[in-house]
């Protein structure tokens, strides 16, 4: 029985760190989700409470790693950013894309009961992940303008097919034969003559996608221990914060009401996480930083000027 | 919003395949554990529900990934053997590590309600896993003897260091203290002499681990198709199947009852998977391979000899 | 100056140990030899000054690496063998991989005068090199039946080619169009019936490649300290030594003569190695393990069962 | 004979591409050159025969790898960097450092008769060689920062060293021992009072080491195909060339007179290259790359802000 006799098998453990001072994207998809949101009748062609999950389960990743400083998520996918400084289990690849990969899988089947009510899950869901790195901010830049654009091409194409499909009666290979080969233009131009809608007031959230950021916010007390569901008022294109943010804002913190008026709730931490021993809550508001979900541009600049530390 | 001009930063996803022919061994833990187990009051030194859980996810994901023909757990740990010919995702290591990781966690979680039904789960659990290679049959079975091993080495530690805390009233610094620099047969001692427990007589799950291994089973016809959970009559050391086994074996895809009648029940799939479109079940009993849970040495030759098609 | 504040950058030197107890090929081969071969006048289609040179940087890489068991070399490349246990720089690849080449390619320049006297190196020659790690015995014996097999194919396509041009007056072109396609059996046939060449009267040297092997050599005791240039009597395919060794062998340690007897020579270390001080010659006749260059068949069995220690 | 039955063995020939857009910087050492240098009776503290042979080896390798944008000698390494875009070998790992380390050995050996007249190389010589992968300007001038102000510190201590050893009598270990944990003012100390040696005042090729970078240079015309060794004029510190170089400068295509009169002599490739067939020489006057040995500070900004095109 003795351990020591077969430990050097340990020894086969190889090394593999990640190069230092780079930047690091960990993307990942869903497995098989084609099928996956057949089974579980996601809404075609956007379902925005499995989107939300999906938004949900990255928010609780990046609560957990303070390293990654962006998510952005469309459809089954999600890319983190973590900065280039980012020391995390030095910087060990296996580890860092298996820690990552299986807690965002444990937060999206923990939550899916809160999103789908009414639709118990199937069988496990799984995901695969895998680690990018990119050496400067440009390449940083032009991989989530990368993933923005994907989100752009693939929702005009869905929105148009699925409209073709669902109020045009055709079959899906008809509908697939019409749409060969057309460009972004002629799509647009079926939805609005065909069926009257306009693309571009489609929710944010389906042309844009889900950006999670870090935010400086100022925290109220907490009056109550009164557990309740946080309200989910993700902020659209048009409804940007300001650069210096406010109170109103939506938070994966604490649930405020329109005018900023602290609502009953506890922090996220009480609905999903371990109770914290011996820590005890100050009764005076704070400045926290919190993960907030956009859906807005982040392909030209301004998204970036805004927020210098993303890549700093 | 052309994709075409930033789809360059693709080329940063550098290939990573693992070498052809060798073994792979993909182990994965859980994260944070001690404290997860302290929070879900898990039963010290074995949670007899929490084992089980872990072999439910590891059948799983043996069931969902045929190139896997050994796995082996202990406490929050898991490993897996891909036999050498392995071809899946032509080899290529970030995908395979990444989406069984996932796998064997969105499982966890999924069947948690099902071993822990007081319980609910507290917060989203985490593992991280890694692939090790190996190039003979010698270093795998190393490899498994040495996970054998530390479960035997670790498990009778615990058992003594409980009893004295919970039977002998020490505290755990106290326990701590006792133990230090004994030997195995001081531990026995103390057990028996002080608690009357003969180690030899502790269940096989908690002293050799849970070994799955696939066997070739004759599924008896489907009578109903009534939902019941299937039994987990998971086999004992003294209860080892012989070398062609017999239908009344627990196995993973149907529950017979003891005399190898066929209870009412459905195929596992049934559970926890899509259902299968258009697929008439059979109603003749037929071979299958079947995914079991062993709790029986691996460290002598006897296991592999049974079994060579695992290292082939 | 301070050598501290810069000295981070050392971090980023990161690990590339190969993974243990598998094979290691290290393979490398000429850089730019079309052109090299012209412009030094390199008989066609085989130069047998060439070809000595390379086997003897291939002996002095063998002499100052004990790790290397096998080496096999055609043309302008040269296979090595590592034994699978070989810890040579703590199997750190970069470091094997320059060193080796470095070694290789200094040696050859350096013995360059000894084998073309007439013909002055007119340029610096360089070669590539290459690691390639296998797990078993089977994928070793069939990377070497592979090297030779191509030894084969190449030199008697070369053969029938300038035999054509040579011989039969075509041009290159003409030369190429008239083999396009040809199988094994064709050419030999062109070669016979066209030139009279018989093939298999070639030398073995060209069609077999050449095999280093070490073996136990009874070595005589020094008559002289005269320095003289060993003979270099390579052995033919028929002319295979016994599995035990005789002492009339070819060897690279000293020449001798074909009854056994000593001839005048010294220790090829002389030749070209640093003088090893404080080291006693011994006037005994003793046992050393010397490289040897064979020209055999090494696709058959016979060759490894003989030396069963280079696998094992 | 069939090659294609064996030739799955190339499939364990694993991809190795470095990342894209990040600077190589490709570092040899000398394998064993204490010995080597004591054997070839290296004048110490510094041989200046061998560091102008190091700096020919490596103009040769920047001639041959126009990747290369900067070079950095001292002792018996020499680190070169390659720019971040280069796509040498489809930046292929192995191919790269093999290949590299390679051709520098070759020219150094090659070489050696030019500046050993009088010393026959004993035995070839080898290095060793290693990538290093940087992502920003920082770190690739921190890097060579890193071995200039290691020059200044070995070169310090060494000529304290043999200064006490072969002007002051003492043993090596005396040396050592005197000079155990003494900071630079006071090893400076030393050299002054005692010795009457003005560190500052040694040539800078000692003190600097050597930095090769490539130039615009105007070529004049040949006037003559006379056979004749460039002069190795080497520029010093304080021989900076300014911004537009002049063409009384140092290169390695042409021996130029001081006044910038074209001596006899024949471009570089005359003496080392094979002859390109079918180029007309031109005979009027033009600009070329060329490759200069300076020894000035790197550390500082002066020289990089100058060549800005080395990070670019």
């Amino acid at each position: 029985m003795a351990v020591s006799r077969f430990a050097y098998v340990k020894s086969y453990e190889l090394p593999d760190p990640i190069l230092p001072n780079v930047y690091v994207v960990f993307r990942l998809d869903g497995h098989g989700f084609h099928r996956f949101s057949d089974i579980h009748w996601f809404a075609k062609p956007n379902d925005e409470r499995a989107l939300e999950l999906m938004d949900r389960a990255a928010r609780d990743v990046m609560d957990a790693y303070p390293d990654i400083v962006l998510g952005f998520g469309e459809s089954d996918e999600f890319s983190f950013l973590l900065r280039r400084s980012c020391t995390l289990y030095s910087r060990r690849q296996s580890k860092i894309l298996s820690t990552l990969t299986s807690h965002f899988t444990s937060c999206y089947v923990f939550h899916w009961p809160t999103y789908f009510p009414e639709t118990p899950l199937a069988y496990p869901p799984s995901f695969d992940g895998r680690l990018v790195v990119y050496p400067t901010q440009t390449e940083v830049r032009d991989y989530f303008s990368w993933r923005q654009s994907d989100t752009h091409v693939n929702n005009l194409y869905n929105t148009v097919f699925w409209a073709l499909v669902q109020q045009g009666g055709m079959s899906t290979t008809e509908a697939h034969e019409k749409l060969r080969g057309t460009v972004s233009s002629a799509k647009n131009e079926i939805l609005f003559t065909e069926f009257g809608i306009n693309y571009n007031k489609l929710p944010t959230r389906f042309r844009k996608g889900s950006t999670l950021v870090r935010e400086e916010e100022v925290v109220a007390p907490l009056p109550t221990e009164t557990m309740i569901r946080e309200p989910s008022t993700n902020l659209n294109d048009d409804e940007l914060p300001p650069a210096v943010p406010e109170v109103e804002a939506d938070t994966s913190v604490q649930g405020l009401d329109p005018v900023g008026q602290p609502t009953e709730s506890v922090p996220r931490e009480e609905e999903g996480k371990p109770p914290k021993t011996g820590k005890k809550k100050s009764r005076k508001a704070k400045k926290v930083s919190v993960v907030k979900v956009l859906h807005c541009d982040i392909i030209g600049k301004e998204f970036w000027e805004r927020r210098e530390d993303i890549l700093a």
